[in-house]
């Protein structure tokens, strides 16, 4: 019987995990714990530790997120969650830690796990975005980690060639599509009635998700007016969810508050259910912003992507993209295209998914489960 | 002008990186502050802080270790060295933060800069030192800083490989020889008054540094016992400096203890004055234990080493050093070759040291004060 | 030539402070540095700092406010600021800590002070509200400061039966009421240029701020809601500004952006400007709420106030109070008796101050000043 | 069935603790875990979480002792407390909080259940120990806690004073006393074996505990050197325990080394079981130093006490006690008195015991358990 205490501090990471715990908690060889940290516990996020809870999972909160737009705001937040995953890891005892990603929760896990001699299984790394500081946390959490689990084949190549050793490296598909594959399908009257919208099956509508960058924090107020002007010079429906905590998310929503107030097509949601976002997701013309369910969800649902921006940008991508900058004439007419290009349109209906299957989770859980914990596994050392 | 925060958290590394403060300092163009965390303020520890204030440098004191044996306090204590750090930097607003090699500060070092946008220079980068925790640490430093500074040709290609840009890898030598270089030299009447002594040119004596290993300290004990027998039973005067505060650390200051009551030729010092130490370098028969100066300093000085057990074991090294286990007869025998074995003493007079001429520092200050400060350096991409 | 050391954690406490901070800059024996911490750098409280910073203050920011809901954020933040004032303290080596009132810097500055010996100045003890975790707050920081400046005599006295050493008392009047002393008029032009509202002379208007009450938590929405529905009903010009940041905060905002949709006569500013507020006070018809400003800067400026609820209940207060429990009918009787009412207007006119004559912020500087720092300063002994 | 979180961070604490935990473990109405913090969790202070441990009770781990001699260090491990206590709340949710005295974890445990409004259960406030930054906490703690167990009827009164109301001051004596009480007696074979020591029934002993005082810290080396230069005058054999971790609590421990290096009729240890250190006061021909033992158990045990220093010295007290100052001649002179005045020695075997009858703990227990948890018991009202 192994005890796995799994890290997670916003709403994004936990439907990736989500498909793992659900094969976690099947097995009986395994004892799931999951630490709620970050944005889930703030109530401008949504309090979405709220959903993990009523899922069933057995939670331990830890608060850490700084009310703050300053950048110190967010690496302070990374120390505080530092300090307090030691003393739950160290009450805890877990045999394994598991992370995903690339963002605060990930290099505080990799570090106790590393300090604390406790195994840590790392899903989604390998994995590139450039232009933003998650690829230097992404790729030091592989260094700390002692076992990966990238969701495609380039990414598990790019973990080979850091030189970690390969028998670590475990390549199992993106286990957000396991929920995908899974989730009901909803009638529109049923979104409509929970959401307060008025979709329809013959209007296209727009699915919007835009977080700043890092390195473009200056701008993200700008980038969201661009990209909503474009939106509300095209007049079609709009369903916007609010971007991360980030330095920089403020000033979105500010601007998203904006609009909102003058367009009735345009609405936006802090935070949507799961089983709503996936419908929509199913249902829209077109996901626009820079969400990574645009590189990684959307080639399995066959989903057009009008990305704006440098995020996403040099990731591995399928061919239902299109990549356009901060332009509001250039934005317009992407999403043109996506609605009316019969071509392009056809092109995303048969696009080559290289995110998996949609049995990412069962895999994970297996080989945990099966990955003995000896001086092999907790002793790193780099192959070259 | 440029504003330079280093962090430094151990007397060791303060050893390496005075040189670079001090060709810094002769710079018009850069403005030296220096924080001191970790061990340094640590009174067991000799409050090492003291050392770095009377060299005349500016000092910002930041209080993190906890005192504790067990795993869990060192990794607490990096998580409210990453909160304090945070707040110094929001303060300071440094242009470059600079930090060395693969402990606590050099990890949360590297996040604040990650975090807040600040390039992070980084010293010692793409060793190898297996069995330890502070190889992952250490690559994982690597992943997030945006400047590298190997000491070897052999380290510095490790950090190619890694996917780290060129342009970022300056191979330069390891800045500790500067300051033996630099250092007087000190006659036994001198050393044995400072010291209470009474070594003698005639009589050979053992320099001895041993530390525990992360991956095994419930030997920790065990193998100063095992080293202290061979040393007792050969009867050479020994001076002895405490080993670090990483777990197990305690329990080995307690067997010197034990030892040093029991036997007038066994001198320990919680911490030696860096011109002693360099002097007892130059003057001892052999340098004893498994301290990092074995690898690092001894062969630019020619003193033989008798690395006992797994620590530095993989790592680049010149011929002047034998390997031994932790087993009393062996540990006595390549004393005995490292004094009187007239072979394997020429050999370790003609050794090749790959790492460097002394001349680091200035290196190091010159590129960092001539590297532009752009997004190009902030944004980092790993090359593959 | 001493140092002191301020902290402030919000805005409403910094309008206090001011009038102090000012009469401290101009003495050429006292420097002056005040650590913004708590609310004053959270965007969602309208990142107050920048006040204290555009009045020309030197600060030192620390971030300690976490995203929370639960009592446990503002809890854990006591901890965290606890931290971090203790490194800037160790840094500043201050002459003197000064704080004010109840919250958690109070707290958090008189332990630091305790534990360093560092003379503590406390602004404000010795105050009295009832239901509200205020109260054991402020009297806790009594017990740990070196020197008190209670508002009025009866505060005074609770501070002595206490069992304080009665040279520490000194009674000073009210700092917040030498700004408002100070402040210039503005028309209601200028006033309705700069908040976009439509007040004018002959119309009434109300000015409403209401918190939560710590012992209250769940009723807070509700309390705001009642407080509203009221005020909707009546249809009078009414200008909110947002509660603090204690438990219950976040539901009240809700609410309250839903009645400004609703009703064009309401209008609610996450914070207004100090010059703004001290001539709406003068220019209101009435305070409605449960703010501290009507206990002590109303009766200064002869304003009838409404307090609902059990906050400020049990404080020493003048005769322009009426104090309503959560009940629509009486808070709008109440409302119409400050509005209509020629007996209580006229009685709210005469009322007399118990919170002194507008020149504390001098008191304070010099008392401060001409302290001598030793140990019987810092060696607190109750008197019983 | 009522949960109760107790707080302890010092042997000394736990000893005086222990008794309660015992009666509240019997109760089946109750169930009872124990967060061991500070010094419990120092190697250095020998770990004595160990001993609550080997009780048998159900501990939580937080680490929060900085490695550090500056004052600075012991505040900043007030803050890490804070924020690790806090999480830990959240976590357990417990009906009560208790804590005992004037430490870290007292302040700490009171602003936790203040901030949570969780009731706290005060041990042994009231006291009254001048010259000691312990007094001021002491106060403040009994400002915020819910319920009061002081030990005598002049520390209760003192509660009263200040302003609590009488329902939640319960005068119960000393805890520590119902486990000397109920300690078994240990013969001398038995101590010297288990000490390595040579105590004899016929020849009058020595037992020594000296500790810093906060406002005192230079001299802490000073007084030690003095007390030990008395003791090593007399040749009396002497036990002796480790000061506290309070700042100069390392320089004294340096110099009690130095005076157990030359005089081989001094033996000092880190820490004493329990057992022993009873039956060593029921032995002892007197107790050297400034331990509160002196005050709160040696009546009970009728030992003589001489009490060196400002420590202790307007704490209510039995005749069993002289004071003397730091002065060689002086101390020496009162151990002579302790051992050889018939008169003195009588008295002391007379003296009246302000401090109860050894059956606190099971008073303590029964009234927490039978406290109704309310509105009334969480808001606090000063009585005046």
């Amino acid at each position: 019987m192994k005890k796995i205490l799994a890290v997670t501090g916003i709403r994004s990471e936990y439907f990736i995990l989500q498909p793992i715990f659900e094969e976690l908690t099947k097995r009986n060889d395994i004892r799931l714990k999951v630490v709620v940290t970050g944005t889930h516990l703030s109530p401008l996020h949504g309090n979405t530790y709220k959903l993990i809870e009523n899922d069933g999972y057995n939670l331990i909160k830890l608060e850490t997120l700084l009310s703050s737009d300053l950048l110190s705001g967010r690496c302070k937040s990374v120390g505080i969650q530092l300090m307090g995953l030691t003393d739950i890891v160290l009450r805890e005892k877990p045999d394994w830690l598991m992370v995903l990603g690339d963002r605060e929760e990930s290099i505080t896990t990799a570090t106790v796990g590393t300090y604390m001699n406790i195994p840590v299984a790392h899903i989604c790394g390998g994995d590139r975005v450039v232009g933003n500081i998650d690829d230097s946390v992404r790729h030091a959490v592989t260094k700390l980690a002692h076992l990966h689990f990238p969701t495609t084949r380039e990414n598990g190549d790019r973990i080979l060639k850091m030189g970690e050793e390969p028998w670590r490296v475990n390549v199992v598909g993106n286990p957000a599509l396991d929920s995908i594959r899974k989730q009901e399908n909803l009638s529109y009257d049923y979104i409509n009635n929970r959401l307060g919208t008025n979709l329809k099956e013959e209007k296209p509508f727009i699915l919007l998700i835009k977080h700043p960058l890092s390195s473009e924090i200056e701008e993200a107020e700008n980038q969201m007016r661009v990209t909503l002007e474009a939106v509300s010079e095209l007049g079609y429906s709009t369903i916007i969810t609010y971007p991360n905590s980030d330095a920089g998310g403020y000033d979105m929503i500010r601007v998203i508050k904006e609009f909102e107030r003058k367009y009735s097509f345009i609405k936006a949601f802090e935070t949507l259910p799961r089983d709503i976002f996936v419908n929509l997701q199913r249902k829209a013309a077109l996901l626009l912003g820079n969400s990574s369910s645009g590189i990684l969800e959307a080639p399995f649902l066959k989903l057009p992507v009008v990305n704006v921006g440098n995020r996403q940008k040099q990731r591995q991508h399928a061919e239902n993209i299109i990549f356009v900058p901060h332009e509001k004439e250039k934005i317009k007419e992407s999403i043109e295209k996506a609605i009316f290009d019969k071509d392009f349109i056809e092109l995303c209906k048969n696009c080559i998914n290289p995110y998996g299957d949609g049995y990412s989770g069962e895999r994970i859980a297996r080989i945990i489960a099966e990955t003995e914990i000896n001086n092999e596994l907790i002793n790193k050392q780099i192959i070259y």
